[in-house]
Protein backbone atom coordinates (compact mmCIF):
# COMPACT_ATOMS: atom_id res chain seq x y z
CA UNK A 1 0.00 0.00 0.00
CA UNK A 2 1.20 3.25 -0.76
CA UNK A 3 0.27 6.04 1.21
CA UNK A 4 -0.02 9.51 0.16
CA UNK A 5 1.68 11.25 2.71
CA UNK A 6 3.95 9.80 5.78
CA UNK A 7 2.24 11.59 8.32
CA UNK A 8 -0.51 9.14 7.32
CA UNK A 9 2.09 5.89 7.38
CA UNK A 10 3.06 6.49 10.41
CA UNK A 11 -0.21 6.53 11.54
CA UNK A 12 -1.55 3.80 10.11
CA UNK A 13 2.12 1.38 10.49
CA UNK A 14 1.70 2.73 14.60
CA UNK A 15 -2.06 1.66 15.47
CA UNK A 16 -1.49 -1.64 13.42
CA UNK A 17 1.37 -2.82 15.66
CA UNK A 18 -1.75 -3.20 17.73
CA UNK A 19 -3.13 -6.13 18.30
CA UNK A 20 -6.02 -7.34 16.25
CA UNK A 21 -5.49 -3.98 14.29
CA UNK A 22 -4.80 -4.80 10.88
CA UNK A 23 -3.51 -2.48 8.23
CA UNK A 24 -7.26 -1.59 6.62
CA UNK A 25 -8.38 -0.91 10.31
CA UNK A 26 -5.71 1.24 11.12
CA UNK A 27 -6.12 3.20 7.72
CA UNK A 28 -10.13 3.08 8.83
CA UNK A 29 -9.18 5.01 12.31
CA UNK A 30 -6.75 7.17 11.01
CA UNK A 31 -8.70 8.79 8.61
CA UNK A 32 -11.31 8.52 11.07
CA UNK A 33 -8.91 10.99 13.16
CA UNK A 34 -8.38 13.01 10.60
CA UNK A 35 -12.00 13.79 9.41
CA UNK A 36 -12.76 14.38 13.41
CA UNK A 37 -12.35 17.49 15.63
CA UNK A 38 -8.99 17.93 16.43
CA UNK A 39 -9.28 17.13 20.12
CA UNK A 40 -10.33 13.46 19.55
CA UNK A 41 -6.12 13.23 18.43
CA UNK A 42 -5.04 15.57 20.66
CA UNK A 43 -7.07 13.79 23.77
CA UNK A 44 -6.13 10.25 22.70
CA UNK A 45 -2.78 10.68 21.79
CA UNK A 46 -1.98 12.53 25.43
CA UNK A 47 -4.08 9.50 27.13
CA UNK A 48 -1.62 7.16 25.71
CA UNK A 49 1.50 8.87 25.99
CA UNK A 50 0.60 9.77 30.19
CA UNK A 51 -0.79 6.38 30.50
CA UNK A 52 2.58 4.32 29.76
CA UNK A 53 4.90 7.20 31.10
CA UNK A 54 2.87 7.76 34.88
CA UNK A 55 1.38 4.75 35.81
CA UNK A 56 2.39 3.62 38.94
CA UNK A 57 2.18 0.40 40.77
CA UNK A 58 1.27 0.07 44.28
CA UNK A 59 4.07 -0.58 46.58
CA UNK A 60 2.02 -3.43 48.39
CA UNK A 61 0.11 -5.63 45.90
CA UNK A 62 1.60 -4.53 42.64
CA UNK A 63 -1.68 -3.29 41.05
CA UNK A 64 -2.19 -0.27 38.87
CA UNK A 65 -2.21 2.73 41.38
CA UNK A 66 -2.52 6.31 40.95
CA UNK A 67 -0.59 6.35 44.45
CA UNK A 68 1.58 4.61 46.57
CA UNK A 69 -0.56 2.19 47.85
CA UNK A 70 -3.47 1.53 44.99
CA UNK A 71 -7.07 2.60 46.28
CA UNK A 72 -7.92 -1.33 47.63
CA UNK A 73 -4.72 -1.76 49.91
CA UNK A 74 -5.81 1.87 51.39
CA UNK A 75 -9.35 1.16 51.83
CA UNK A 76 -10.17 -0.02 55.48
CA UNK A 77 -13.23 -1.36 54.28
CA UNK A 78 -11.20 -4.84 53.03
CA UNK A 79 -10.31 -7.43 54.90
CA UNK A 80 -6.96 -7.40 55.11
CA UNK A 81 -6.16 -11.25 56.36
CA UNK A 82 -7.62 -12.84 53.40
CA UNK A 83 -5.14 -12.25 50.08
CA UNK A 84 -6.23 -12.93 46.87
CA UNK A 85 -3.05 -13.72 44.37
CA UNK A 86 -3.93 -13.48 40.46
CA UNK A 87 -1.94 -13.36 37.60
CA UNK A 88 -2.58 -9.89 35.82
CA UNK A 89 -4.44 -6.55 36.81
CA UNK A 90 -7.41 -7.88 34.40
CA UNK A 91 -8.26 -10.68 37.06
CA UNK A 92 -8.29 -7.78 39.86
CA UNK A 93 -10.70 -5.97 37.36
CA UNK A 94 -12.58 -8.99 36.63
CA UNK A 95 -13.20 -9.73 40.46
CA UNK A 96 -13.90 -6.27 41.29
CA UNK A 97 -16.18 -6.66 38.89
CA UNK A 98 -18.49 -9.22 40.74
CA UNK A 99 -18.56 -7.36 43.96
CA UNK A 100 -18.24 -9.77 45.87
CA UNK A 101 -14.80 -10.47 47.22
CA UNK A 102 -14.00 -8.35 49.98
CA UNK A 103 -10.55 -9.44 50.82
CA UNK A 104 -7.18 -7.47 49.07
CA UNK A 105 -4.88 -8.60 46.21
CA UNK A 106 -1.36 -9.91 45.57
CA UNK A 107 -0.86 -9.01 41.38
CA UNK A 108 2.40 -11.38 40.43
CA UNK A 109 2.54 -10.36 36.63
CA UNK A 110 2.07 -13.48 34.69
CA UNK A 111 2.39 -17.01 35.36
CA UNK A 112 5.05 -19.78 35.26
CA UNK A 113 5.52 -20.76 32.15
CA UNK A 114 9.63 -22.78 31.69
CA UNK A 115 7.70 -22.66 27.53
CA UNK A 116 8.06 -18.72 27.94
CA UNK A 117 11.35 -18.58 30.05
CA UNK A 118 9.14 -17.35 32.73
CA UNK A 119 9.70 -18.43 35.77
CA UNK A 120 8.99 -17.45 39.87
CA UNK A 121 11.82 -14.77 39.45
CA UNK A 122 10.33 -13.17 36.30
CA UNK A 123 7.09 -13.06 39.12
CA UNK A 124 6.48 -11.25 42.12
CA UNK A 125 6.87 -14.39 44.29
CA UNK A 126 9.43 -12.82 46.91
CA UNK A 127 7.18 -9.96 47.58
CA UNK A 128 3.92 -12.26 48.53
CA UNK A 129 5.84 -14.51 50.98
CA UNK A 130 7.44 -11.18 52.44
CA UNK A 131 4.04 -10.08 52.61
CA UNK A 132 2.84 -13.83 54.24
CA UNK A 133 5.72 -13.06 56.66
CA UNK A 134 5.38 -9.66 57.95
CA UNK A 135 1.63 -8.94 57.22
CA UNK A 136 -1.81 -10.47 59.19
CA UNK A 137 -2.79 -12.37 56.68
CA UNK A 138 -5.22 -15.68 57.66
CA UNK A 139 -5.75 -16.81 54.30
CA UNK A 140 -4.36 -16.68 50.66
CA UNK A 141 -6.60 -17.56 48.13
CA UNK A 142 -5.48 -18.83 44.81
CA UNK A 143 -6.79 -16.93 41.56
CA UNK A 144 -5.33 -18.59 39.00
CA UNK A 145 -6.20 -19.66 35.23
CA UNK A 146 -7.55 -23.12 35.18
CA UNK A 147 -4.40 -23.80 32.68
CA UNK A 148 -1.23 -26.05 33.06
CA UNK A 149 0.52 -22.51 33.73
CA UNK A 150 -1.75 -21.78 36.46
CA UNK A 151 -1.93 -25.00 37.96
CA UNK A 152 2.44 -25.14 38.26
CA UNK A 153 2.14 -21.49 39.53
CA UNK A 154 -0.26 -22.46 42.05
CA UNK A 155 1.18 -25.58 43.15
CA UNK A 156 4.77 -23.46 43.47
CA UNK A 157 2.84 -20.91 45.55
CA UNK A 158 1.07 -23.56 47.93
CA UNK A 159 4.99 -25.12 48.06
CA UNK A 160 6.68 -22.11 48.84
CA UNK A 161 3.83 -20.54 51.22
CA UNK A 162 3.61 -24.33 53.27
CA UNK A 163 6.08 -23.16 56.26
CA UNK A 164 3.83 -19.86 57.21
CA UNK A 165 0.49 -22.26 58.33
CA UNK A 166 -1.74 -20.39 56.58
CA UNK A 167 -5.15 -21.54 55.16
CA UNK A 168 -4.94 -21.61 51.70
CA UNK A 169 -7.72 -22.46 49.56
CA UNK A 170 -8.45 -21.93 45.77
CA UNK A 171 -11.42 -20.38 43.49
CA UNK A 172 -14.36 -23.27 42.65
CA UNK A 173 -13.96 -24.60 39.76
CA UNK A 174 -16.92 -26.89 38.01
CA UNK A 175 -19.79 -26.58 35.86
CA UNK A 176 -20.69 -22.29 35.59
CA UNK A 177 -23.61 -20.91 37.15
CA UNK A 178 -26.15 -21.23 34.64
CA UNK A 179 -24.51 -23.41 32.47
CA UNK A 180 -26.00 -26.43 31.06
CA UNK A 181 -24.44 -29.76 31.25
CA UNK A 182 -24.88 -30.92 27.64
CA UNK A 183 -22.76 -27.84 26.57
CA UNK A 184 -20.23 -28.79 29.43
CA UNK A 185 -16.53 -29.42 28.48
CA UNK A 186 -15.68 -33.00 29.13
CA UNK A 187 -12.96 -31.99 30.96
CA UNK A 188 -14.95 -29.83 33.24
CA UNK A 189 -17.73 -32.34 33.62
CA UNK A 190 -15.33 -35.36 34.13
CA UNK A 191 -13.84 -33.40 37.43
CA UNK A 192 -17.00 -31.94 38.51
CA UNK A 193 -17.86 -35.42 39.25
CA UNK A 194 -14.57 -36.56 41.07
CA UNK A 195 -13.92 -33.51 43.07
CA UNK A 196 -17.82 -33.67 43.95
CA UNK A 197 -18.88 -31.08 46.96
CA UNK A 198 -21.61 -31.49 49.74
CA UNK A 199 -25.07 -30.60 48.89
CA UNK A 200 -25.73 -27.17 49.40
CA UNK A 201 -22.39 -26.01 50.27
CA UNK A 202 -21.60 -23.83 46.91
CA UNK A 203 -25.19 -22.17 47.11
CA UNK A 204 -26.58 -22.78 44.11
CA UNK B 1 -16.60 -0.49 34.92
CA UNK B 2 -14.42 0.48 37.78
CA UNK B 3 -10.81 1.07 36.65
CA UNK B 4 -7.58 0.96 38.81
CA UNK B 5 -6.19 3.90 37.79
CA UNK B 6 -7.30 7.64 36.19
CA UNK B 7 -4.90 6.89 33.80
CA UNK B 8 -6.35 3.57 32.74
CA UNK B 9 -9.36 5.28 32.39
CA UNK B 10 -8.46 8.13 29.86
CA UNK B 11 -6.62 5.95 27.41
CA UNK B 12 -9.49 3.18 27.61
CA UNK B 13 -12.00 6.15 26.94
CA UNK B 14 -10.87 7.86 24.26
CA UNK B 15 -9.45 4.47 23.21
CA UNK B 16 -13.25 3.54 22.74
CA UNK B 17 -13.80 6.38 20.84
CA UNK B 18 -12.52 4.95 17.90
CA UNK B 19 -14.82 3.34 15.32
CA UNK B 20 -15.69 -0.58 15.97
CA UNK B 21 -13.33 -0.36 19.46
CA UNK B 22 -15.66 -1.11 22.50
CA UNK B 23 -14.81 -0.84 26.01
CA UNK B 24 -13.36 -4.24 26.06
CA UNK B 25 -11.18 -4.02 22.95
CA UNK B 26 -9.64 -0.60 24.61
CA UNK B 27 -8.98 -2.41 27.93
CA UNK B 28 -6.99 -4.73 25.61
CA UNK B 29 -5.10 -2.25 23.65
CA UNK B 30 -4.30 -0.11 26.55
CA UNK B 31 -3.09 -3.40 28.78
CA UNK B 32 -1.08 -4.16 25.74
CA UNK B 33 0.44 -0.61 25.43
CA UNK B 34 1.12 -1.19 29.49
CA UNK B 35 3.09 -4.34 29.23
CA UNK B 36 4.93 -3.25 25.60
CA UNK B 37 7.84 -1.44 25.21
CA UNK B 38 7.32 2.45 26.41
CA UNK B 39 9.03 3.70 22.95
CA UNK B 40 5.60 2.08 21.70
CA UNK B 41 3.35 4.38 23.86
CA UNK B 42 5.20 7.34 22.88
CA UNK B 43 5.68 6.30 18.91
CA UNK B 44 1.88 5.63 18.52
CA UNK B 45 1.30 9.19 20.67
CA UNK B 46 3.47 10.98 18.35
CA UNK B 47 2.15 9.54 15.07
CA UNK B 48 -1.76 10.51 16.36
CA UNK B 49 -0.74 13.91 17.70
CA UNK B 50 1.34 14.86 14.60
CA UNK B 51 -0.89 13.51 11.67
CA UNK B 52 -3.95 15.72 12.98
CA UNK B 53 -1.89 18.27 13.32
CA UNK B 54 0.38 18.69 10.76
CA UNK B 55 -1.56 16.74 7.97
CA UNK B 56 -1.51 18.90 4.87
CA UNK B 57 -3.83 19.15 1.84
CA UNK B 58 -2.43 19.59 -1.52
CA UNK B 59 -3.23 23.10 -2.99
CA UNK B 60 -4.82 21.61 -6.35
CA UNK B 61 -6.30 18.90 -5.66
CA UNK B 62 -7.14 19.00 -2.17
CA UNK B 63 -5.71 15.26 -1.24
CA UNK B 64 -3.33 14.79 1.56
CA UNK B 65 -0.23 16.08 1.02
CA UNK B 66 3.58 16.30 2.54
CA UNK B 67 3.93 19.91 0.68
CA UNK B 68 1.76 22.23 -1.05
CA UNK B 69 1.56 19.94 -3.86
CA UNK B 70 1.01 16.40 -3.50
CA UNK B 71 3.06 13.72 -5.21
CA UNK B 72 0.64 13.03 -8.03
CA UNK B 73 0.17 16.71 -8.67
CA UNK B 74 3.99 17.27 -9.11
CA UNK B 75 4.63 14.35 -10.76
CA UNK B 76 5.30 15.06 -14.60
CA UNK B 77 4.33 11.39 -15.23
CA UNK B 78 1.02 12.08 -14.79
CA UNK B 79 -1.45 13.46 -17.64
CA UNK B 80 -2.38 16.80 -16.67
CA UNK B 81 -4.99 16.46 -18.98
CA UNK B 82 -7.10 14.01 -17.32
CA UNK B 83 -8.61 14.85 -14.57
CA UNK B 84 -10.51 11.76 -11.73
CA UNK B 85 -12.99 13.47 -9.82
CA UNK B 86 -13.27 11.18 -6.47
CA UNK B 87 -15.02 11.88 -2.99
CA UNK B 88 -12.43 10.90 -0.59
CA UNK B 89 -8.91 10.31 0.26
CA UNK B 90 -9.24 6.70 0.21
CA UNK B 91 -10.67 6.21 -3.21
CA UNK B 92 -7.28 7.93 -4.73
CA UNK B 93 -5.49 5.26 -2.37
CA UNK B 94 -7.77 2.47 -4.09
CA UNK B 95 -6.90 3.86 -7.22
CA UNK B 96 -3.87 4.24 -6.99
CA UNK B 97 -3.16 0.79 -6.21
CA UNK B 98 -3.88 -0.61 -9.27
CA UNK B 99 -1.46 1.50 -11.18
CA UNK B 100 -3.71 1.54 -14.18
CA UNK B 101 -4.77 5.18 -14.04
CA UNK B 102 -2.24 7.84 -15.25
CA UNK B 103 -4.25 11.05 -14.97
CA UNK B 104 -4.35 13.38 -11.66
CA UNK B 105 -7.07 13.66 -9.18
CA UNK B 106 -9.89 16.31 -7.68
CA UNK B 107 -11.23 15.27 -4.42
CA UNK B 108 -14.31 16.70 -3.35
CA UNK B 109 -14.61 15.58 0.12
CA UNK B 110 -17.61 13.73 0.18
CA UNK B 111 -21.22 13.26 -1.65
CA UNK B 112 -23.93 15.60 -1.55
CA UNK B 113 -26.66 14.67 0.58
CA UNK B 114 -29.74 16.64 1.26
CA UNK B 115 -30.53 14.54 4.11
CA UNK B 116 -26.69 14.59 6.04
CA UNK B 117 -26.96 18.83 4.80
CA UNK B 118 -24.09 18.10 2.47
CA UNK B 119 -24.61 20.37 -0.45
CA UNK B 120 -22.11 21.49 -3.09
CA UNK B 121 -21.09 24.25 -0.70
CA UNK B 122 -19.76 21.99 1.39
CA UNK B 123 -17.44 20.14 -1.12
CA UNK B 124 -14.53 21.52 -3.49
CA UNK B 125 -17.18 21.98 -6.70
CA UNK B 126 -15.83 26.25 -6.51
CA UNK B 127 -11.89 24.42 -6.57
CA UNK B 128 -13.49 21.77 -9.66
CA UNK B 129 -14.97 24.50 -11.60
CA UNK B 130 -11.93 26.60 -11.25
CA UNK B 131 -9.08 24.08 -12.30
CA UNK B 132 -11.71 23.13 -15.45
CA UNK B 133 -11.64 26.54 -16.35
CA UNK B 134 -8.06 27.53 -15.75
CA UNK B 135 -6.00 24.34 -16.58
CA UNK B 136 -5.90 22.66 -19.80
CA UNK B 137 -7.89 19.71 -18.85
CA UNK B 138 -9.56 17.44 -21.85
CA UNK B 139 -11.67 14.75 -20.04
CA UNK B 140 -12.81 14.95 -16.46
CA UNK B 141 -13.45 11.28 -15.01
CA UNK B 142 -16.09 10.79 -12.58
CA UNK B 143 -15.47 8.10 -10.43
CA UNK B 144 -17.91 8.00 -7.90
CA UNK B 145 -19.85 5.32 -5.91
CA UNK B 146 -23.30 3.77 -7.67
CA UNK B 147 -25.66 5.53 -4.77
CA UNK B 148 -27.95 7.79 -4.73
CA UNK B 149 -25.74 10.13 -3.57
CA UNK B 150 -22.89 9.20 -6.11
CA UNK B 151 -25.24 9.36 -8.67
CA UNK B 152 -26.94 12.53 -7.54
CA UNK B 153 -23.07 14.17 -7.41
CA UNK B 154 -22.01 13.25 -10.95
CA UNK B 155 -25.16 14.61 -12.39
CA UNK B 156 -24.67 18.24 -10.67
CA UNK B 157 -21.02 17.60 -11.34
CA UNK B 158 -22.00 17.09 -15.48
CA UNK B 159 -24.08 20.12 -15.85
CA UNK B 160 -21.80 22.21 -14.13
CA UNK B 161 -19.22 21.45 -16.05
CA UNK B 162 -21.15 21.49 -19.54
CA UNK B 163 -20.27 24.80 -20.22
CA UNK B 164 -16.48 24.07 -20.97
CA UNK B 165 -17.37 21.65 -23.11
CA UNK B 166 -14.76 18.63 -22.12
CA UNK B 167 -15.10 15.09 -22.60
CA UNK B 168 -17.02 13.86 -19.02
CA UNK B 169 -16.41 10.32 -18.79
CA UNK B 170 -17.47 7.73 -15.83
CA UNK B 171 -15.76 4.89 -14.65
CA UNK B 172 -17.39 1.63 -15.84
CA UNK B 173 -20.24 -0.13 -13.97
CA UNK B 174 -21.49 -3.73 -14.64
CA UNK B 175 -20.45 -7.59 -13.50
CA UNK B 176 -17.24 -7.52 -11.54
CA UNK B 177 -14.36 -8.74 -13.75
CA UNK B 178 -14.31 -12.63 -12.49
CA UNK B 179 -18.19 -12.63 -10.99
CA UNK B 180 -20.36 -14.87 -11.38
CA UNK B 181 -23.18 -14.01 -13.20
CA UNK B 182 -25.86 -16.21 -11.09
CA UNK B 183 -24.32 -14.23 -7.64
CA UNK B 184 -24.28 -10.75 -9.23
CA UNK B 185 -27.14 -8.41 -7.85
CA UNK B 186 -30.22 -8.15 -9.49
CA UNK B 187 -30.29 -4.24 -10.46
CA UNK B 188 -26.28 -4.74 -11.52
CA UNK B 189 -27.43 -7.70 -13.93
CA UNK B 190 -30.08 -5.67 -15.34
CA UNK B 191 -28.27 -2.75 -15.72
CA UNK B 192 -25.62 -4.48 -17.32
CA UNK B 193 -28.15 -5.88 -19.99
CA UNK B 194 -29.24 -2.54 -20.63
CA UNK B 195 -26.24 -0.51 -20.89
CA UNK B 196 -24.27 -3.32 -22.69
CA UNK B 197 -21.29 -2.32 -24.71
CA UNK B 198 -19.91 -3.27 -28.20
CA UNK B 199 -18.38 -6.93 -27.86
CA UNK B 200 -14.92 -6.44 -26.95
CA UNK B 201 -14.44 -2.79 -26.31
CA UNK B 202 -14.00 -3.25 -22.42
CA UNK B 203 -10.83 -5.80 -22.99
CA UNK B 204 -12.31 -9.02 -21.27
Amino acid sequence: MEYPTKLLEDAVVNLSRLPGIGRKSALRLALFLLRSDAGLSRDLSAALARMRAEMKYCARCSNMSDADLCRICASPARQQGLLCVVADFRDVMAIEQTRQFTGTYHVLGGLISPMDGVGPEQLKMDALEARVAEENIQEILIALSATTEGDTTAFYIARRLEPYRRTISSISRGIAVGGELEYADELTLGRSTQHRVPFGTQGY
